[in-house]
């Protein structure tokens, strides 16, 4: 199931980065696991993805938080993406052309309305927490 | 003073986008007045800024929340962007292609050690609220 | 209209308060004004509002945050007060015992199932912003 | 360690309930355990913590996230409260009268300037999850 899951997960990825939408700059994260409401990607921080401090740029760390958990909401029983309602990020660390950094997405809950996801980002050599987030979206009708 | 902070901040965001780095988003987004803690910049929501569902992207509408806040905090006295704290958004409207939006960038406070910006993204054309974000950044040392 | 909102605000704040549950906490807020969407409330910060530092306790701010915007949500044509989704705090400046202070409340957008709130906390005698706050509650059935 | 830490925890809550300031809202909350920047506390909803419609007020969750997840800070090695600066609350389920609930609060990074914290609020006989919370307190000098 989780396989499988990463199977559609990894299908759908590829759609969206084809599609020339904002989607693309996400060309360079794998999926690592997908299923059961949840998703773990990784992505090898690159100059494309930085500031001019060098760092993992905010507005880069908001677009995973955003995709990896619209990811994660797909891979349950109704596979809807949703309409983002809010969304809550949270900075703790930087992140510097390199690193490899892991995104890991979870469904709190999804109902007939709305869907709650949570994300973490984490340094995959050091484990150190970058980024939390919080993103509610709309899948009601 | 608006009109020299505006050369300041058209200087800035040339550097950024030519930089080759995440801000290279940005490209296509103009600065319209900057200057005593405020920014506003608009933009007309191109295919590249878009999600499939062929709206503006929640992580392009996050990533317009922190570059123009951060242009904002760059046009008060110590001119530093500072590191981002926390961001938070919230979306109330879908914008789609063609549509002319207007991001307004305001500094709430500057203090020793955080900045606290709010920003509003309407819809040029109608004056409806897009998305508004609060971004929190750290300035001190 | 908005001085016939102030009363129907007046009734509702006075069922909450004398209600016995966690409304009590404003019995010292006065309604300045209400209607359209907006609600404007009035309060000196008190021993009963504090923390032990002696300043207004974050969870009292969240709390006239969650309340105010509520307040200005059911002065809406239908009147409902909707079930909190989201709340988000960012939190300025301290605020001291014998503090006036001025909580505005306004309703960005109500939709069929979503409802966009934002309250701005001031001292009333500096006019600084003690705290910004953000509130999406659902709306729908 | 553990043991040591709810004890202390324990002797802070009762002189913050004591005090007569907002935080005697707490007053019918047990800690179950608290150290090494952890603190899990419990308590039973009841009609003092409830909104007009019977159930745990938003404003009481918001306070729980904020005075649990400041506890769990003082269990770190400089002890100290801090001050907030950002608190976001997501609702995710309802907590009725006589439900206990559970609020678990970790600290995800303390620094010289920062320290991060989340919070999440479960039904204890069902296990749901009934609030998420993140906060950031600023605890430089």
């Amino acid at each position: 199931m989780a396989g499988n899951g990463k199977k559609i997960v990894d299908a759908v990825i590829k759609l969206f980065v084809e599609g020339g939408g904002f989607d693309r700059v996400m060309e360079k994260m794998r999926i690592v696991s997908a299923g059961e409401g949840r998703c773990v990607a990784e992505m090898m921080v690159d100059k494309e993805h930085q500031n001019k401090g060098g760092t993992l740029h905010g507005g880069m760390t908001a677009t995973l938080v955003d995709i990896v958990s619209t990811l994660a909401l797909m891979t349950k029983d109704r596979g809807v993406p949703g309409v983002s309602v809010n969304m809550n990020i949270t900075y703790l660390k930087s992140a510097k052309q390199g690193d490899e950094i892991v995104i890991n997405a979870n469904t709190l809950k999804t109902g007939k309305n709305l869907a709650f996801l949570e994300v973490e980002i984490t340094n995959k050599a050091t484990g150190n927490i970058i980024a939390t987030g919080s993103h509610t979206k709309f899948v009601g009708s």
